[in-house]
């Protein structure tokens, strides 16, 4: 990477200033004159039929501009895809979850309005309600919803090879249970948003991972043109999949008051709302068959997985395939069934979430392989050598690889220190026992979606030699518009202060498939990279014509320009901007591109095919302290070995593996929905407990460089690796403490302590 | 124009329906959390050293946040040319017109506001002023600028041909001086914006008719690269040049205090602030020589110009080329000499406005040519007919014409009923007497300017087949939105409502030279066409390739798209969007566009070449009632015989020839400044008088259509031809009622009867 001025270099984040001063702006920040406020309405059951919704007394109380119920939306629903189009923004005829939004109000302030919302009346009839997926699909559960049965929700597929062969030629077959556990995204900013209707359309600021979605469903909601509704986002305080890459009924009750008003109206979800109703992460049950030879080759697998799915259906779907579509990699399978069931319940709506299917059933292989190996008599890493691709492969359901670091990340771990201090089935007796453990996983980068997929770029040049760039790419928080910015300046031979990005406005920034699945590096990179180069490719024409040159020798450097072996004929890009600008009637130079590498999802309903533009490979390194008598985990040492292709920003990649890891940390040893009847019990960040500071232990990432055409730069995946690397060595590092394996996350002190306890009779 | 949809017919304004109702924002509607009010702190004297500025007393009025004087913005100073920048946003050392700004204030309401202004006390030392051109010209005079002799602020000099020999070759000979008067702008809407200074650059709401000239001025004064310089603009009332195609003192200071207090800070202009402080049109003393054989050939014509200037430059000098560059249109004029002189005088600044520069020579012309035709008895038709050019023609001072419909205009003029109704020299003796005049002009369309020139355009195609349309080009009142949307639907077969132009943001839009000089519909127009082009070329490849048909053939009209002669291969547009957006990896499909037919001013300082991509010409005919007694004029009809090229929306096109006309009537028959030692005597709308509906003519429209490849569809100038036909025709039709020739503008009643009364002493 030594050629690049910018790229592979640790450049500090554009948005670092504003963030740290606290001068960055919100959505909850917004503050217009005449302003109101709105707030939900929840149902108290989590099934009922709603028999009646008395709001006269909520409307007379002063203050009070506007109340709505599921009525007003005139029976519209969204979801992932036509068929499952099963969510109403507000109730209409029951309530399938408990705290689902019923009913909104919008008043002069936000104590008005939570009064008003206490105000209306709704009458219930309560259903008996189902909370557990395989209670869910049996004969005579409660039906959540009348359009499928068995509150099959969806179910996916896959059959590649023989897996009964495969069985067959193995030394040991091993079926074992595994679950997932009840997590939530965690961001500290909550959904939010300012929604104005006026004649210029609906506009929203949003804090939203991905606008073009809400964007589509308000377009749909309220029957606008694309062109009249507009999403402008304010800085976005995490994402991380399910709740703000969709909709909230907030979204649509703002929109629909600000209609009604002519006012603008806010809404900002309180903590409690978040933890009780946003999207979260699927429970999943996963049954997993797994056959080994006695060198440790594996020979087939079969997953069946269970999903709570809860009581909508969201981005489900996308969901289920990925448990599957990924299960070939990294390690070599010729055979392999997979059964995806995703049930309804009167739980909250699961959805997506880093690392979203993948990091359920690898967690589950991983583990179930290492404890295969144990029993055959195989070093964890030497089962995940013998078993792990090299590029170029195509899995037995056609997923194309071509650059793999997995074996090298692998290797790197072997050599480290760390690994020597494993007590390799000699756990220590306390007070504190030493363990460490391993993973190796793959993550997708650029998924691939139903819809438009591509993500474009435009990119100004000003007259003073300072450029504009429009992307539809959100940062919510991952550092992608430093990469961007970095990959225009690169492209330009500028510095990252001659480029200013603006932000996300679908009304006038290029059309973007949205931020999540590991996207924006690689394909609004890959837009951004096009949209530079054709602004390039301008000033190059009028730098070629001045000095009688070659455009394809004018060289873009260091804020000059010149022409490759002449040194003579140079310039400093102003210069040339000011050329391009002035002379003649004046070019108005606008560069413009779009990412092409990704696809649509072809093959979806099967399971074949790519899922993602490249693939990342993660091997995950923990070290632990486990208190005997407590049950209680240090987790002090992570190094995490990971394939990224090329690392733009490697300060970027760092904090995104590092990122990932506690939060995957967060669900393998702490984050834990309590649930009782469908009801949340720990709705805040003192019970819901999240690794805090004092928690994380000492990460080093190592990268390992591979070269993959497909991104910018030879960009892969570098935000989602390490949370699905990180459960399964941690879980293998407790192991590697205690002797017991763990197959159900969080792996919390209690459940350690009464292990060993058990162990001990 | 039957082969449009959209060209060429009655489309009502895009603009219309906010207007009507009030929802339109206009920059003083901004209102922001936290926002400060700005203030001016102006001179009492027009003349005046300052001594000392103590601003302690407004500093601790509670409410005040700040204040700022001159020196706090560093000594820097803007203008049109680099040798020109002769204006501070606040005087420094000394104020050279009465009221203008020597500090401000920022406090928390607008009334605080004004009491702070009111506290700061500045002792001034008083200077001997200088108010009539003439007088400041001479030797000795009070010199305003110590960078230039004799308060010259600039002179301009052109001289093709021979006069000499020109004026030996007439059979008449005839000089007359002339005046023009002092007349404003006279838009509702005053200067205002808000200004807003973060970590993200300069923003600033404003009201501005070319945001791109502030746009440059406040990155040049705050030293920020362009890219951190933000110009949104709101709707705007009015523009007319002058005042808001330039920067505002208000705008600078707006922008410090928001800098100093980190909070959003307005200022709006009072009327009186406007009719004493903003750039108005030049008072022009015209000497003009004009050669004439007996047949009404022009032979030579000379003119001295000694424009009145005021306190500092602006973009005097483009008024001083423009009012010699274009003399020789109409009419055919083989020798010219011109000599401008535009003199600094202690009254406010003289600037550009509507028929910028041409208006005035042009009436000198005009008026004293048919003075001639009379002397030498000819009709005043028939005195135009002989002299008018034909397209294709070169001037003297080689600008070419390409199209030219003045004769038939004047043919059109002298069928007209009307004009059979004139007194024939024989003017009644009251109480009323009639009158017709007549006039024939020529403008510029597309203006070419200093710096960058083009206007470009981007257009976005969102996956519903909707449009979003990004320009940089205002509309400030002028209609050219409309225009614009026609053009863009027009080029792809939708309709007006598909399109949703978006409102100028410089930190989006691309960049545009301005709306003045009646370029938009030409050159932002011919920017829109070419991006609607582009998408048009990249739908038509997804198009053909379905169809296997070659992608010219692929024809957009009413919403649909297919194959040219090929009726089975078709589809909606909306279906072939879809199409492109969501095959393979999904097209975001952009297109862009700038205009390229205009070019710098290269011989700006010989006034040779071409001033503009192309030339309308205004064929124009004025009926008047003349009361004998009282010298009261009432206008009852107009006939304005326009050749625009091709008429894009006849509605505007109409509009903006009535306007012009009653603009140019204001000038004509009621608006003056009063002024005495450089103070405005009548700074409000009820002395100085503009003329209300009450006094607007019958005013009858027609179009002459004639073939010019420059603009877009053939369109010309359509916005200020005739401001600069009115007054000539007005006056020619007030000499036709009273035997009387004016010169000096306005012709008031007063002027009249004392004039009349002389007559029949």
């Amino acid at each position: 990477m030594e050629d690049y001025s910018l790229i592979g270099k640790r450049i500090p984040r554009v948005d670092g200033r504003v963030k740290v001063t606290g001068e960055a702006k919100y959505a909850a920040d917004y503050d217009m004159p005449g302003m109101l406020w709105c707030k939900m309405v929840r149902s108290p059951h989590p099934h009922a039929r709603i028999l009646n919704i008395d709001t006269s007394r909520a409307e007379k109380l002063p203050g009070v501009k506007a109340v709505c119920t599921g009525k007003d939306f005139g029976g519209w629903k969204w979801g992932w895809m036509p068929k499952t189009r099963d969510e109403p923004p507000l109730a209409v005829g029951k309530v399938r979850y408990l705290a689902e939004a019923v009913a909104a109000v919008a008043a002069v302030d936000e104590d008005t309005a939570e009064e008003a919302a206490d105000l209306v009346k709704v009458e219930y009839e309560e259903l008996p309600g189902v909370f557990d997926p395989e209670e869910a699909m049996k004969e005579g559960a409660p039906q959540i919803h009348d359009y499928v049965d068995n509150n099959l929700s969806w179910d996916f597929h896959m059959d590649f090879g023989d897996v009964e062969k495969g069985f067959a030629e193995a030394d040991l077959v091993n079926e074992d249970r595994f679950e997932t556990g009840r997590v939530i995204t965690g961001f500290l900013e909550p959904p939010a948003a300012v929604a104005l209707w006026d004649s210029s359309g609906i506009t929203l600021w949003a804090a939203k991972q991905s606008p073009y979605f809400v964007y589509r469903h308000l377009a749909a909601c309220f029957k606008m043109p694309l062109n009249k509704v507009r999403i402008i986002q304010p800085f976005i305080g995490g994402g991380f999949g399910g709740t703000k890459n969709d909709s909230q009924p907030g979204d649509f009750c703002a929109v629909l008051f600000s209609k009604m008003t002519g006012r603008p109206v806010k809404f900002v979800y309180n903590m409690q709302e978040v933890l009780m109703t946003c999207r979260r992460r699927h429970n999943m049950i996963i049954h997993n068959k797994m056959g080994m030879k006695k060198d440790g080759t594996i020979t087939a697998m079969q997953s069946k997985v269970i999903a709570d799915g809860g009581g909508y259906t969201a981005i489900g779907p996308l969901t289920m395939y990925l448990t599957g579509c990924m299960s070939t990699l990294p390690y070599k399978l010729p055979n392999f069934k997979h059964d995806a069931y995703r049930i309804f319940t009167n739980n909250p709506i699961s959805a997506a979430m880093r690392g979203h299917g993948i990091t359920h059933t690898r967690f589950a292989a991983e583990i179930q392989m290492e404890m295969m190996a144990k029993e055959l008599g195989i070093d964890p890493i030497e089962v995940r050598l013998k078993n792990a691709i090299t590029a170029p492969h195509e899995t037995v359901n056609k997923v194309t690889v071509n650059s793999c670091g997995l074996k090298e990340g692998l290797e790197t771990l072997a050599k480290d220190p760390r690994w020597e201090k494993r007590s390799k089935g000699q756990p220590g007796e306390g007070p504190v026992s030493h363990g460490v453990g391993i993973s190796g996983t793959s993550y997708l980068g650029g998924a691939m979606q139903r819809g438009h997929q591509s993500c474009g770029a435009v990119v100004r040049l000003c007259e003073d030699g300072t450029i504009d760039y429009l992307t539809g790419a959100t940062d919510c928080g991952q550092g992608s518009d430093t990469v961007l910015v970095q990959i225009i300046a690169e492209e330009l031979g500028l510095r990252m202060e001659d480029v200013d990005i603006k932000r996300v406005d679908t009304a006038v920034t290029p059309c973007d498939a949205g931020s999540y699945g590991s996207r924006v590096t690689v394909m609004a990179g890959e837009a951004a990279q096009k949209a530079a180069q054709d602004v390039k490719g301008q000033l190059a024409g009028v730098a070629a014509e001045k000095w009688e040159a070659d455009p394809q020798d004018i060289v873009f450097k260091n804020q000059q320009v010149y022409v490759k072996g002449s040194p003579e004929k140079a310039m400093p890009f102003r210069k040339l901007a000011q050329i391009a600008c002035y002379s003649g009637s004046g070019a108005v130079i606008v560069g413009k591109g779009y990412s092409q590498y990704g696809i649509g999802l072809n093959d979806f309903d099967k399971g074949l095919g790519d899922s993602g533009t490249s693939y990342s490979f993660t091997s995950h390194l923990t070290e632990v302290d486990v208190d005997i008598e407590t049950g209680f985990v240090k987790c002090t040492d992570m190094v995490i070995a990971h394939d990224c292709g090329k690392p733009l920003n490697p300060i970027n990649v760092e904090a995104q593996n590092q990122g990932g890891a506690i939060q995957g940390m967060g669900q393998a040893m702490y984050e834990e929905f309590a649930m009782d009847h469908g009801k949340t019990l720990n709705p805040n960040l003192a019970d819901y407990k999240m690794p805090l500071s004092p928690d994380v232990p000492n990460i080093e990432v190592v990268d390992i460089l591979t070269e993959d055409a497909s991104g910018p730069y030879g960009a892969k995946e570098a935000s989602e690796g390490s949370i699905v690397s990180a459960p399964p060595s941690i879980v293998s590092a407790i192991h590697d403490a205690t002797g017991i394996w763990f197959k159900e996350q969080p792996v919390t002190p209690e459940k350690i302590a009464m292990a060993l306890r058990k162990k001990k009779e």
